[in-house]
């Protein structure tokens, strides 16, 4: 048999998480949290089955979700989507990736991605017969070039793809960013997929700049987000894309025939949380400031360097006061003789930028867990 | 924007399904249970999410579920496949049967489909940038024409789908119909899609030919089933794929960036479930049946003919001796008018047969609703 995606192997994250529980190492490595949902989160999920809403979810997502998404999304960006024709609750931001990509992408389109990228964006535009144009960021900030994205824009470009807070450097884009892609993509066809899944993972009050706080990139734009890692959930997969109306018609149409609908009491449970405790989105970027400053304050006394973290819950170090092997054997070394897993950034490029000694740690941890590893971490000479 | 599935709209249950609800009508059309799932299945969620299995499941599933499910393969037909190697757990059967598709069908190629056929197979196929072949079912016994389907052949033929017990129908494939499709794909290259949702829903004992009973078929096959018809749950979406090795490799390579995994709680329920109660698969045709039973002795004190119901959860009726409107405008009608929600025959057809008049009602249903049901048909002069 041969295979249609050539260049897909076992994602990275299964690959370290697999060798972390092999090894007895601390998992810093798959981005998930190992503290628990809210408790009234589990609550409402158990009165949603209780309550019977058990059978098929509406194909959009269930009503009261989507209004309170709608009503969530104005609260924080100043815009409300409208609830029935531009929210569409997926199973998982993944999911709502691929229906976007499949949605408008044809074979022979070209899609660009910025380099450092989340690994789940290629495979699915290698599948709908385009090809993906890797634009790469700034190798220590993580800043686009947006000179060099505009270089990479030619009349078979169907889609440009940003990801802010980012996977996974955390790197932010600036106002001036979205000013920046909205005159790139002003009269052209080019549509926009924003993943913001880290969206509410961002530090002392930074302002996200959602796709939807721009009137000129919503219009032309698939937004995704995702309920795991808001309510510490990642394996709930729960996520929704916000789109125009015809982009959000096109949407559906994949996500009708590729999952037809997601897990029906979870819908409920998030709609009631939206509800009840509309706060939590506000506190969010607190308690994870609080692991972060206290993991990065702790890795000084290490010999890993860490990286700025503007956003999201993971942590880039410099290793190279450490080690000068390649960042895939290094993150196996750390995990198998080091005890701390992490991940290494290549997967994350077409092609790594030569010299880089980063890897990837996960900060979405207990404080028992974060200082297990750190004191592993010490040890490095 | 010009769409990439112009054949598709809103499907037909979503249709039928709101009209039911703006009319208040008893709604026999979407096929879902309108009763509860087994109380243990909601307290072994419960159980999960409380342990705290709330992160991502591995890519695959839950070990402890591909065990399970591969051990009730084994129990209820003799084969057993291997748990890590050949058993994906997915959101669906529908996920499932997207990414068999997407995992080796190519552009240009040529999938077989027997028409009436479940409505989320052909944009599948068309979104792989493949072409759906229709061959025509009986229109009345709903048997296969092998002979016609070794006709539809053409090197282009990538696959082929069959569906026992077969939705809308209920028609089932014999060990001789096994026998065929073994015959017309020897020394071919042609991949077998089996949807089996419905596999446990068989009456007075039946045999179900699963594909996976047949060695010279499951070396080629996509076996596809789900937990929503067996646990009364359809709004779940937990469903799997069971194939040989290489085939699940390139299987797992759509899934994986496709929805990565599904709803990790739902999975440790039913591995507990399959555990705890094995005897739940062999209960089940006797439950439906007596529900089958019921409902077809009381249609004969209606004008609507019930044709016979080999399998799963649906009754066709003949209405031509009430109505000569075609079969969309006959469901409409009886929704709007009579308070009845059913489904048409000539949404699951390329071409649908001229003249047919069959609708199908749906009987997984608590005994008071196919009693409102029934009254309000009665009427039907
Ligand atoms: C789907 S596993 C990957 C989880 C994640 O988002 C990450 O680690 O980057
Ligand atoms: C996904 S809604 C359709 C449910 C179903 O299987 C049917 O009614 O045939």
């Amino acid at each position: 048999i041969q295979t249609k995606l050539p260049k897909v192997g076992t994602t990275i994250f299964t690959v370290m998480s697999q060798l972390a529980q092999e090894h007895g190492a601390v998992n810093l490595g798959q981005g998930f949290p190992d503290f628990s949902v809210p408790q009234r989160l589990v609550e409402e999920l158990d009165r949603a089955m209780r309550d019977g809403h058990n059978q098929y979810a509406p194909m959009t997502g269930v009503p009261a979700l989507r209004r309170a998404i709608a009503a969530k999304t104005e609260r924080v960006y100043g815009h409300r989507p409208d609830a029935d024709g531009e929210v569409t609750v997926t199973s998982g931001a993944t999911e709502a990736i691929f229906n976007a990509i499949h949605a408008v992408v044809r074979a022979g389109d070209e899609v660009i991605v910025l380099d450092p990228c989340y690994d789940c964006y290629e495979p699915a535009i290698d599948l709908a017969g385009a090809r993906a144009a890797h634009v790469p960021l700034d190798p220590r900030t993580f800043a686009p070039d947006w000179q060099r994205v505009r270089d990479a824009i030619t009349p078979r470009t169907r889609m440009l793809m940003i990801n802010s807070p980012h996977n996974p450097s955390g790197a932010m884009l600036s106002v001036d960013d979205m000013r920046a892609v909205e005159a790139l993509l002003e009269g052209t066809g080019i549509y926009l997929l924003s993943d913001e899944v880290y969206e509410h993972i961002v530090f002392h009050g930074a302002r996200h700049e959602s796709a939807l706080r721009h009137p000129a990139l919503r219009e032309r734009a698939f937004v995704v987000s995702s309920f795991g890692k808001t309510y510490h959930c990642t394996g709930w997969k729960i996520g929704y894309c916000i789109a125009p109306p015809a982009l959000s018609a096109e949407f559906r149409k994949v996500h009708q025939y590729n999952v037809f609908c997601t897990f029906a009491p979870a819908q409920h449970a998030f709609a009631a949380m939206l509800e009840a405790e509309p706060e939590h989105y506000e506190q969010l970027g607190a308690f994870y400031q609080a692991k972060r400053d206290r993991f990065r304050e702790q890795l000084l006394g290490t010999k890993l360097q860490p990286l700025p973290v503007p956003g999201g819950y993971f942590q880039l170090v410099d290793y190279s006061a450490v080690s000068d092997l390649d960042d895939a054997a290094f993150c196996r070394w750390l995990t198998t003789d080091k005890g701390v897993a992490a991940i290494p950034l290549s997967p994350f490029y077409e092609t790594p930028p030569p010299g880089q000694r980063l890897a990837r740690l996960c900060f979405a941890k207990n404080e028992a867990t974060l200082d297990a590893a750190i004191e592993r971490l010490r040890s490095l000479q």
